[in-house]
């Protein structure tokens, strides 16, 4: 939360490096800085145990994002799912005049297996319990998800992220038909991305197809932004 | 199509072994027996070259679905998506005496690189071209992948199956969403199952939850009957 933090300082480099040919975008969460893991303050939780204090994590999200809106990032992804997120860091970008700073909320980020390349090397999972507090059962009905994504619009989020990609098609398709021109971001994540490819490694699948396929798959589905690691790749092939 | 063919011969020995404890289901194509690897009969194409003929093939299928009927067989998958293949099988079935027997249309079933292994395994990649003139282009609308399905319904299809399934879920909503109360059988196919298998082996994901996720996403896509490798172990799980 410091202006001279490794985001902060990575915004501006980033920046000074790319100017506005690319679009410079900040993942706003604290499990990465966490010992416990998890994605917010801890708190002694009333039923015994420990649980993540949803209000003053919102407090420390709202000075990490007015930090990194000073660094000068182009778009904030608050990923943590703590209820109101959206709300409170767009509220806070427009009083500190960063109206032009668009939100892209997690909406609907599922408590997913295919998580767990990205977990072993981020070194962040949890030391204890899981994220599905906070994070969706992935066997929840697909209404809570719109209920998200609906609530996540009227707090003020630009853009609605969907995590994980590939087994929640089905989700980004709700979202589509039900939400006329939000703009959708999928989030392919690592799991995805390492199973194809071990089975190319295999010399199982064709890497090229399969990556092809499963992104228009994507965009058939409803999404209008993919964050998937093939991105370069993909901008060789196309 | 001989009343002694391997498949007659398999249906009656897996009828006597299971009895009514077990459902026994044939696919009805012809791609594991022509020497070529296509679909169907081919004949030389107006515009030169060589491509399936629909009518021809057509005249076959009834004569293979007959005989897998006479065997015993519990259920029909035409695989092909030759038009008007679904009629042909039903009114010939219900006119032998066959009327008992469902028939589960392949009704969107997508060109996809995901069969790799299966093709493999069953050495059926066509000797030439490709299958995309009968089977859908990845890339098509989804749309179009409506229409197949309500034709499907309208030659009266019973079951209506979609394949591959996990980069389709959205195709699966749909049908879901669009036609009401239709049973809809989601295929897991080779490639879906072998990257899976690939990244497990090189301790990326833990098998037992990304399936469970994987099918898990099936169902509240809307499909309500799974056809998948992971069948006895998942029967295991549960």
């Amino acid at each position: 939360m410091s202006e001279n933090g490794i985001i902060a300082q990575a915004v501006r480099a980033a920046k000074d490096a790319v100017g506005n040919k690319l679009l410079v975008a900040t993942d706003a969460c604290f499990c990465e800085y966490t010992d416990h893991g998890h994605c917010g303050v801890l708190r002694d939780a009333p039923s015994g145990g420990k649980d993540v204090d949803n209000d003053t994590t919102l407090e420390n999200l709202v000075r990490q994002v007015l930090v990194q809106a000073r660094a000068g990032v182009d778009l904030i992804a608050p990923s943590g799912m703590m209820d109101g997120m959206v709300r409170a860091i767009r509220s806070s970008l427009d009083r500190e005049g960063f109206k032009r700073i668009p939100v892209m909320s997690y909406a609907a980020k599922f408590a997913s297996a295919f998580y767990g390349p990205f977990r072993e090397a981020a070194e962040s999972t949890p030391q204890f319990g899981d994220r599905r507090t906070y994070q969706m059962d992935p066997a929840a009905s697909s209404g809570q998800a719109m209920r998200e994504v609906a609530l996540d619009l009227q707090e003020g989020a630009d853009i609605i992220m969907l995590k994980p990609a590939l087994a929640y098609l089905d989700i980004i398709r709700m979202v589509r038909d039900r939400f006329e021109g939000v703009p959708i971001a999928a989030y392919n994540v690592s799991g995805e991305y390492s199973m194809v490819k071990a089975a190319v490694a295999n010399g199982w699948l064709d890497e090229k197809a399969v990556v092809l396929e499963s992104l228009t798959a994507m965009t058939r589905a409803g999404a209008s932004i993919i964050l998937t690691y093939w991105a370069k790749d993909v901008a060789k092939w196309l």
